[in-house]
C-alpha cells in the first residue's frame, strides 16, 4: 500500500487526493507515464525514464511546468517519506481538466500525480524462463509516445494471462513488434536482435541499457525487425522491462525455443545487467 | 455548466464526484463511452446508444452492473434534474479501482458516470459546409470498440483543427476509414457510400440511422470502401455524427469538392435526419 502520493509538486495523503471527472486522462487518455524500478530505496536509471517522460510530454504538446531537477527533487522527496526499500514509482502527467471535447488548447496547466508501489523480483521467472503467447499488433501507430491510452496493451497482456502466459508476443503481420509490456529479443548463432526503436515500439530504458553493455561488452546486437518464424526458429529468446528486467522466454505459445531452458547468452545479460544495478543501488541479493 | 452528476446509480452534485487516481480509466484508458444527443429535453435514439455501450462493455469483458432499463431510468432522471433543452449525455464506465497493472480480474466492480452538458447545434456549418484535413489513421486495429483510449483521436483532431479544418478524414494507407470523431461519407454519380463497419471504424449510431432513412427512401447507400482520390473526385462528401448530425465536407485540404457548395444529396439526408429527429423529439427549429 502507498502512504503519500506526489501531486503537483506537493506531497501529500494517499486518500487526500483525488482526481476531476473532467481530467482529459479519464475522458480521453490523455496523458503519459513512467515506471522507475527502486532498489535499495535508490531508483535505477531515473534521469533516463524522467528525459523520456518530458520527450513524451513533447510528442503529444504538453509542458510539464517543472524542470526535470525539480521533479527529480520531489521524486527523492515522495521515496524518502514511504522508506519502501524494494518499490516501483509510477509517475504519470495528464493534460488536465476542461469541458470535454477532443481538441486541447496547448497552455493548458496538467496534472502531475507518482507514487511508489512496493515491488519484488520476478525472480523465479528470471531464473527458470516464462511462455510467451503470439498475439497480433492492434495497437495504434504511435507506439515510441508512453501514453496512457493502454486498451490495446491491457487486451492483449489480458490474452496473454489467459493462456498461461507471462506476456504476449506482438507481431504486426509477420514483423515481431514488443511484447504488451516489454521488449522482445531473440539470438541467433550468438547474434542479439531487437525491432529498431522507431515508432512501432517503445524504446525500453531497460533496452537501451542492454544495448550499451552490449556493445561494452563486445556481445553483437542488431536493431533490426524480425519474423514469427526467426522467432521460433531462434536459440534463445526473452523480453526486457524495467520491472521485469531480463526474463527468458523458454516456450512461445506451444513451441519450445532452443532448448527450452535459459541459454548463455540471456544468462550473460542478466548478469551484466544485474552488475550495473548494483553499481548504482548496491547489492541486490 | 454541469449541476449533477450520476455516478453509479445516485445522483449527486457536481463538485461532490471524483475519481480515484487507481481508477483504471485514469492510468489506462480502460473504459468505453456513449455521447447522445438531446433536443427538447428529449434524448435521441437513446436505446440505440445504450445498446452500443453495453456492447462495447462486453467487447472488453466489463459487465455493467445494471440493466439498460434501469440505466435508461437513471439518465432520465438526471435530465429531468438538470432540465437543459438542449444538451448532450457523456456517459462512461471504467473498470473500476486496482492496484496498477494491466491484466484484469473480470469481476471488477466498474465506475459508471454520466452528466450533461449545454450543446447547440452547429447550424453554420451544417448550412455552409466545412473544410476536412487529410490526416493517416494512426489509431489501434479496434475503432469498433467506443473506447476511452482517445489519444491517437485527440492528435488527430488536433491536427485538422491547427490547419484551419473541423474534421480529420483519415486513410489507412489509400483507403477512407472515418473522422476522428465522426464517419464520413462521399456521394458519386447519386450513390451514397460510406466505409463497412468492419474493426477499422465505430458504427455510429448516426451513420445506421441515415443508412436506414435512405434505404425507406429508396436512395441507394453502399457500405463499401473507397480511396483518397475517389474521396477527392466525388461529387459530395459529408460528415456524420451524434453532436453534428449530417455536415457537408466542401473543401478537402485545399481542393474543393464537387462545386465548393453542398449538393443536393447531403441536403436531402439532413432533412430526413431533422424529420426524424422532430419525430421523436418535437420541432427544433
Amino acid at each position: 500500500m502507498m502512504g503519500y502520493v506526489l501531486f503537483n509538486g506537493a506531497i501529500k495523503e494517499r486518500y487526500s487526493v483525488n482526481i476531476d471527472i473532467e481530467d482529459r486522462g479519464y475522458q480521453f487518455g490523455d496523458g503519459i507515464y513512467e515506471v522507475v524500478r527502486v532498489y535499495n530505496g535508490r531508483p535505477y536509471l531515473l534521469s533516463e525514464h524522467l528525459e523520456r517522460l518530458y520527450e513524451s510530454a513533447e510528442k503529444i504538446y504538453m509542458t510539464i511546468p517543472y524542470d526535470r531537477r525539480t521533479l527529480e527533487e520531489q521524486l527523492h522527496e515522495l521515496l524518502d517519506k514511504e522508506n519502501l526499500p524494494s518499490c516501483n514509482i509510477y509517475i504519470q502527467y495528464t493534460r488536465g481538466i476542461a469541458p470535454r471535447r477532443h481538441e486541447f488548447s496547448k497552455d493548458m496547466e496538467g496534472n502531475l500525480l507518482a507514487y511508489c508501489l512496493p515491488a519484488k523480483r520476478p525472480d523465479d521467472e528470471m531464473e527458470q524462463g516464462v511462455k510467451g503467447v503470439l498475439a497480433e499488433d492492434i495497437r495504434w501507430l504511435r507506439c515510441d509516445i508512453k501514453s496512457i491510452s493502454l486498451l490495446g496493451n491491457v487486451l492483449l497482456k489480458q490474452k496473454a494471462k489467459e493462456n498461461g502466459g507471462f506476456e504476449a508476443i506482438l507481431h504486426r503481420g509477420d514483423i515481431i513488434t514488443e511484447g504488451s509490456s516489454s521488449n522482445i529479443w531473440m539470438v541467433k548463432d550468438g547474434i542479439v536482435q531487437t525491432h529498431p526503436a522507431d515508432q512501432m515500439i517503445l524504446n525500453g530504458i531497460t533496452r537501451q541499457r542492454i544495448i550499451a553493455l552490449s556493445q561494452q561488452e563486445k556481445i553483437p546486437v542488431r536493431e533490426k525487425p524480425f519474423t514469427v518464424s526467426d522467432l521460433l526458429m531462434a536459440d534463445e529468446v526473452f523480453l526486457s522491462s524495467t520491472t521485469a528486467e531480463i526474463i527468458p522466454i523458454t516456450m512461445v505459445d506451444d513451441r519450445r525455443i532452443g532448448t527450452g531452458k535459459p541459454g548463455p547468452v540471456v544468462r550473460k545479460l542478466q548478469r551484466l545487467l544485474q552488475e550495473d544495478i548494483e553499481k548504482q543501488c548496491g547489492a541486490i541479493r
